[in-house]
């Protein structure tokens, strides 16, 4: 395998996007509840500043899993939900999170 | 949540145990060739050093996702196969390439 086979394996690409210490947890939260504002999201996480929790999220927005989707009311508000391609995921991670689940503590 | 249950998410403990920059393919070459000699996996990786290469397959070992199996021959030889633990992964993580597969370049 030469550096472009490895950079084009689809395992590698998924996995890649999936790994970052806070997506697991946004990712779940997002497919329990549909849509999600920013501070709702925040309060969800343990120990987790803002801007980390921002960074984490554009990165999965420009991977096209998230949808960050802006409502002009006044204060204007800002809520985050998964891309079609992000719901395709829901069974594999499914199968994970049960995988992870069985592994000894 | 509080930072015990997020510890122990099952997704998040599967995710942190599959991500590093080599283990996809580690494992996929794992998957294909049941058992694989050191040398002949780092012949199949691209620009990695035999250093960065060990250590990933160590974090693998100790989370019991490959087993490294020593035979006593003249010159000793260590190959690397898969858990059991691992072949329950496999399924998934054909999921996974086929949806990594499936995102634009």
């Amino acid at each position: 395998m030469n550096f472009e086979e490895f950079k084009n394996c689809g395992l590698r690409r998924s996995l890649d996007i999936l790994s970052g210490k806070w997506k697991p947890l946004i990712l779940s939260c997002l497919f329990e509840e549909d849509k999600v504002r920013f501070v709702e999201l925040w309060r969800q996480m343990p120990r987790v500043s803002k801007k980390v929790l921002s960074e984490q999220l554009k990165q999965l927005e420009e991977n096209d899993i998230i949808q960050r989707i802006e409502v002009y009311n006044f204060p204007p508000e800002v809520y985050y939900t998964l891309t079609d391609r992000a719901r395709k995921l829901g069974p594999i991670l499914n199968a994970l999170h049960n995988w992870g689940n069985d592994l000894n503590p």
